[in-house]
């Protein structure tokens, strides 16, 4: 038998990320110590329906007070949820709706808010540019007074530039394109046709269309840029040009928001922060020439006077733990937070005087 | 009681325009006489399997023969064939193999071609160009000597430059990357915007959204061209700018495929024959220039010195006229066919000596 549990006394504050394929939870006190985490499945509403998004969530939070040892029966302050779709207001408004209903023990207070501000949150409490770059793309600049104004995220079809999808789908065409006569490329696109066929496991591209189309999967073509990635880095020059347009297009995204940034976000000691999220950027050696090509431009320009540096960084931690902080600021509380230690700073640009 | 038949004894070549959404046969006698013509289902078997394809020809067919008043157990000297994904060959011989046990009395041989190529040999039997601009878009080159080029029919991730998907597509993807301020336009795209939310009935980018991915069609998608035309026609920049670039793209595919040209094909009264397939092409007024652009820059380099005068056509009648054609031509036969009589001159250009 076991006895009554002893529970201890404090107030907590919980944040969730939640993705297409995991998720999860943290635990933070009125200090801004975690005192617990928890991992779990997808809560992607889109992908496996609200109810189970749901439970998903109220099982995670609960699983977690239970190891932070406090009562699973008395709420937390507020729970703060990155989820993607997090944008569709009166989606969020029927989730915290749902929430509140179904698990009255499970928050006092909810705030629901995108992957991309999660993110961003989880690195400054300043506002920043947060870009995604992963499967997709995804750019948001959330200014010192919290407003946000945004660029791309609009799926494969009419967004991603940048994207490991992007890059993939760049390099098919560049092919397809070449062996038609239909676009000319000055470089030689024997390397990246040849992995193109090994990487699909098909002979020639009537054969790939397969994949494009009949057994199409976002994830298996932007798989291919790692491929490319391999292929830049032993000096192909046609991946090296694909990444380096890759570079440039991910650069438009922050040239887009720019005019929107608050001055005081040029004003800090980092100059202007980029928060970057996802896997492409692995490969920042080969998109930086891009990149920086784009923002050297932008800067000669009257939008980019107030750029005079920025800060290029990667988050160390879930940003889960940003969730946590918009939900505690969300009823008015400043949880502690150390961001200088949640991130890692991988490149640093000053732009000369001219 | 209904008496036995007295069929007539003929000689009968088949042609059959097999399409995604409907498919027509005709009968020919060797003196190149229609002596039926039967409608019938979709035959492309990609969409409706093997099986469901193969039974909708032989209806057609043998109800074409009894139209015909010949007798519906001899089979055709030849059945030519154009039907969507005649370009795989292993799908082309099985499909062939798969007519000849079924259905013994249809027909003593098979030839089974593209649209492309189908719709070309019934407006010439010289070779020429044929250019389709549907919903997607593709070009065929066939040459006198009967070899064939192509460019393009990727469909609508890799390809589809110039067609109604593609005009469509690019219009939706300008106004999202206008509003992001992520691609300047020189254009106002207020009216393309209004007239976007107004075909696909949602109020805003979020929403159309779910047109681009979850109900995903591509005829729903190319059906907004038809909006842009009038939008055009009404004086829209925007619009007309989109299909001035349609017309450059569908103009790169002649130049594409021009360099393999036999000299014959220049030869003749009309130039170079353009046959042209597909709806995009009653907007001609619209692509003109832009496809003159393209052809004239071309004119100028070395690979253009043979060209010095292009005349496009419409088809008039069923591309199953040159299935039949093709298919007489498969066994030795010249099927007598009048090719002025199935076309419709739209556009002829003579360059100017320089």
């Amino acid at each position: 038998m076991i006895g009554p549990r002893r529970w201890e006394m404090m107030q907590l504050y919980g944040g969730v990320e939640g993705g297409a394929t995991r998720s999860n939870v943290v635990l933070i006190d009125a200090n801004g110590k975690i005192v617990s985490k928890v991992d779990g499945p997808a809560t992607n509403h889109w992908l496996v329906g609200v109810d189970r998004c749901l439970e998903s969530i109220n099982n995670m939070v609960q699983e977690a007070k239970v190891a932070a040892r406090v009562d699973p029966n008395i709420p937390l302050k507020s729970l703060g949820m990155t989820l993607s779709g997090g944008e569709q207001e009166e989606a969020v408004v029927k989730l915290i709706q749902l929430l509140k209903e179904r698990f009255p023990t499970l928050s006092e207070n909810y705030c629901i808010t995108t992957d991309a501000i999660g993110g961003l949150s989880t690195a400054t409490n300043m506002g920043g540019i947060v870009l995604i770059s992963g499967t997709g793309s995804n750019c948001k600049l959330v200014n010192p007074d919290r407003s946000v104004v945004g660029c791309g995220g609009w799926g494969h079809l009419i967004g991603d530039e940048g994207s490991a999808y992007w890059i993939s789908h760049l390099a098919i065409k560049i092919v397809y394109d070449a062996i038609d006569n239909f676009k000319h490329t000055p470089f030689n696109t024997c390397l990246v046709e040849e992995a193109m066929y090994n990487y699909f496991q098909v002979s020639d591209r009537m054969a790939l269309l397969t994949h494009l189309y009949r057994t199409f999967e976002k994830s298996k073509i932007a798989g291919f840029c790692r491929r490319l990635a391999e292929a830049a880095a032993a000096g192909d020059h046609l991946s090296c040009h694909i990444f380096r347009r890759a570079g440039q297009e991910l650069a438009r995204h922050i040239v887009a928001v720019l005019p929107y940034a608050d001055k005081r976000l040029h004003e800090g000691e980092l100059g202007l922060p980029i928060v970057c999220v996802g896997s492409v950027w692995n490969s920042w050696n080969l998109l930086r020439d891009g990149f920086l090509e784009v923002l050297q431009e932008a800067k000669q320009k009257p939008m980019g006077r107030n750029l005079h540096k920025f800060t290029m960084m990667k988050l160390k931690y879930s940003s889960a733990l940003g969730a946590a902080s918009l939900g505690a600021r969300h009823i008015g509380y400043n949880l502690p937070m150390n961001y200088a230690e949640n991130v890692d700073i991988f490149f640093q640009h000053l732009f000369g005087v001219h």
